[in-house]
C-alpha cells in the first residue's frame, strides 16, 4: 500500500485498508514519498492495521521490479534506511513497524541469493531482533527456518491465494497459463485451505504442504478488491465456527 | 557531515570528527546514500560524537541549496522522513538521533518563513518531543524562543566562529567583502567570545550579543579542518582554566 | 502530454491525441521517462500531430509545480537538456521538436522573472533559432514581444479556453470562485472568441483583448476530453464557414 | 569525462582534454547534470576533441555500475534518451554527437547479452545511422562485425592501454592480480602495439591480435593524466616517423 507518488495515484487503499491484518506500506525507493508514506500509515492506524516495511531497490523508475546488482552492504543499509524512514512516520503517528517484507525483484532476489537474505536479516534484526521479516514461503521451509534461527531472526511465510504453485511451491510465473486465479471461488477456497494448513493442489495437481504464516493480497485493482473482502469474510466464517 | 553519494566523495569527516561534539549527518535528500550514512553514524560513534539529522529539501543536484517551494505539510513529512531514516541507521550502530539541523535553503527559509518554522517543529515534536531542534541565531532572539515554548520544544542557537555578522545578527552576505573570515585568530577569538557569551563586533563595529547553544564549523576543506582544530584547543583550555 | 512515469498512468492520451494540433511533451523532469516519451512521440506522429518540448525544473516528486531557486545559467542548461532528449527520441520517430513550452512552475516564474525567461530563450536560440517558444499572453504583450526580437526568438502567445482572465490578462487564481470554467459552452465560446482575436469579458466585465496563437487544453480528465472535442468540432465549422 | 554532478567534483577533465582525440561525456544518469555537460562539451570544442554519449543505466548512487535488469526495449529508450540530451546540448555548443559508448555496467551487459547490443544498436541508427558505436575488442570480433553489418552500423573496437588480457582477449578481472598495469612503460608499450596492430601478450604469455579502432584512457587521477600524456607523446612520434 502507499505506492502513489506526487501527482500520481495508485492502489485503492482506502477501499482495502478496513479488511486486511498487515499493510505493506511502500518507503519512498519503489513507489512513495513522505506526504503519500504519512497519509498511509494514518489509514492504517485509523483501521487498526499493522504497518509493515516495504523496502525496495532505488528504482523508482522501474517501480523495484528491475533486479539490481547491489552488493549486499548496500542492500543492508538501503533497507535500513527505509525501515527507519518508516518508523519514524509510524512514531509520529503513534504507532510503529511490526514486520518487514521487502518489495519486488529484491524479495524475488533474496529468495535466490542466501547472501542478499542474510544482508536483509541483518538489516532487520540490528534495527530490531523482534521484528519478522516475510519470505515467500516454499515447499521445503526447512533452510530458511535453520538461516533464520541462525541469524536470530523471527520469520514468516508467506502465501498468495490468487496465485498457482508448481509442485516445488514456487509460484507458476505469471507468463505461464493458469498462473493467476481469476474465480473469486477459487481464490477464497485456496485462502481457506492455506490458513487451515491443509495441503493445496499444485497446477499439476500434486498436493502441496505450504508453510503459511501470512496471505498476500492485492489492492491495485476493482477485482482484486472485491477478492480481499470475500477472504475476510469467509475468515470471519472460520472464526465464528 | 557524511555528505558524499555514491562514487563522490565530499568533506574531510575523518579529520573533523574527532575535534567536534556533534555531527549534522546528511539524510541522503541533499546528498549522502544510506551506505555513506552507515559509515558516517560508525565513524560518529567511534569518537563519541552526538548524531544530528541534516534534513533538506529533495533535490541532490542543487546539494538542497535552493530553496523549493514546498508546502508546509511537504516539509512535516519530508523532515520526518529524513529524521527516522537517520534513526534506524543510528538504532544499527547503538546509538540515536540527539538533534535535528536542517540543511541549506530549508534551513534558511524556515528562518523567514514562520510557517515553515511551525512545520520543521511538528516534524521533531510529533518524532520525539525532546529533541532539539537548531536555530539560526540572531540579536532577538525572542519571538523564537516564544515560539518553541508554544510547540513545546527545544531550541538550540547555532552562531559561526568564521562568519561576520551585521548589526541584526545575520549573516553578512558572502557576495560582501569581509563575509568570511580567512584568519585562524579572528575565528578562535570569535569562537571563545561566543562561547563564553560575550558580545561581538558586528561588521559596522556595533556591539552585538548573540544567544550562542553551538557552534557551527565546517569539514569540507583543510583550513576550515585547521580551525576546528584550533577552537578544540582554545576551548580545551578555558575547561581547565 | 506523455506524463505517465514509469508504473504510473497519467492522462488521456490516446483519447486527446486526434483533436489537438500541437502536444506539449513531457521531457523526465517533472513527469514521464524515455520509454513514455518514445511511445507518446509515436501517438503524436500516428496523429500528424505537431510535438513540443514541455520541460520543467528536476522535481518529480512535485510534478515541477514547485518553484526552485535555480539559476539562470542552471535553467538555461537543464532547458536544453530536455529539448535534446525529446528531439533525440522524435528523431528516431522521423520527426522533430516543433517549439518549446516550459512547463508549471517554470513556466510561471519566467512569466515573473525576465532574467530567467531570457535563460529559456538563450536554451531555445541556442539549440535552433527557428524554434518557437511559447509564453503565456497577457493583455500588455509588447515588452515580450520587444524582448523576442532582441534575442532573435519566435514566440505564441499562449491562451486558457476554460479559465477566466482578471482585466490584466492574467489568470484568475485557481483559488479563487469562478476561475475555472466548466461549462462546455463557455469553454467554446471562449475559444472562438480568442481564435477570432475578438475581446473576451475579464472577470470583473471589463473588455480584455489577448493575443492568441494557441490555445492550451488539458487532457487529464474526461471532462477536459470532451471540451476539447467540442473545441475542434467549433473550429472545424469556423473553417468550412 | 564530465562525471561531476552538482556540487561534487570528479575527474581531472581540464588536464586530460588537451591529450585525447575523443571524450565519452556522461549524460547525467550514472554522473552529470546538464550544466556540466554544458560545461564539458564547451571544454572539448576548446581542445577540438570528438564528443561522444556515454549513456548508462539510470543508477546515480551506484554510478551506472551495477546491472539493472531493463528490457531491451527500455534500454533503447534510455540510451536514446541520453544520446539527445548530450546532442541537444552539443548543438548549442556548434558540435555534434560524434559515437556512442555505453557505460559501466550496460557496456559489460550489452557485451554479454545479444539482446541489449541490438537495443543499443537500434538507438543508435534511429538516431543517425552514421554514428560509430564502441564495442570491447575480444579476440573474436567477427560475431560483432556481423551484426553490425545486419543492423546497419558501424563500430568501433575499443582496447586497453593500461589493461592485462587474458588470452580469448577479455580485460582480466580487476579483482586478479596483475590486472592493471601501473608502470607507465608498460603502458605505453601497450598502447603503441595497440595502434601499430600488432600483437599484444595475454597475461598468460600467448600472442593475442586484438581490433584496436580506439583506445580508452582515464582521466580521474594523476597517474592516469601523466599515462595519457605519455601516449600523447609517443603517438606523436609515431606520426612523425
Amino acid at each position: 500500500m502507499g505506492e502513489s507518488f506526487g501527482n500520481y495515484t495508485l492502489g485503492l487503499d482506502g477501499e482495502v485498508m478496513p479488511y486486511v491484518d498487515c499493510a505493506n506500506i511502500a518507503c519512498g525507493f519503489h513507489a512513495s514519498d513522505p506526504h503519500v508514506m504519512r497519509h498511509t500509515v494514518r489509514l492504517a492506524v485509523e483501521h487498526g492495521v499493522k504497518v509493515g516495511a516495504h523496502p525496495a531497490y532505488p528504482d523508482l523508475m522501474g517501480f523495484g521490479r528491475r533486479s539490481m546488482a547491489c552488493s549486499p552492504a548496500e542492500v543492508e543499509d538501503l533497507v535500513l534506511y527505509q525501515i527507519g524512514a518508516l518508523a519514524g512516520i509510524c512514531q509520529a503517528e503513534g504507532t510503529a513497524v511490526r514486520y518487514v517484507k521487502p518489495h519486488g525483484a529484491l524479495y524475488n532476489d533474496m529468495a535466490r541469493d542466501p547472501e542478499l537474505l542474510r544482508a536483509v536479516m541483518r538489516a532487520v534484526t540490528s534495527y530490531d531482533p523482534s521484528l519478522p521479516l516475510m519470505l515467500m514461503a516454499t515447499a521445503d521451509p526447512e533452510p530458511s527456518r535453520q538461516l533464520a534461527a541462525e541469524m536470530g531472526i523471527a520469520i514468516w511465510f508467506e502465501t498468495f491465494a490468487d496465485r498457482a504453485y508448481d509442485a516445488g511451491g514456487h509460484l507458476v510465473s505469471r507468463r505461464l497459463p493458469g498462473a493467476v486465479h481469476h474465480d473469486q471461488a477459487t481464490i477464497v477456497a485456496q485462502a481457506v485451505s492455506l490458513a487451515r494448513g491443509e495441503p493445496l493442489a499444485a497446477i499439476d495437481g500434486t498436493p502441496l504442504q505450504l508453510p503459511c504464516d501470512t496471505l498476500c493480497v492485492h489492492g491495485d485493482n476493482p477485482e482484486s478488491v472485491a477478492a480481499v473482502r470475500a477472504i475476510r469474510e469467509a475468515f470471519d466464517k472460520l472464526d465464528r465456527a
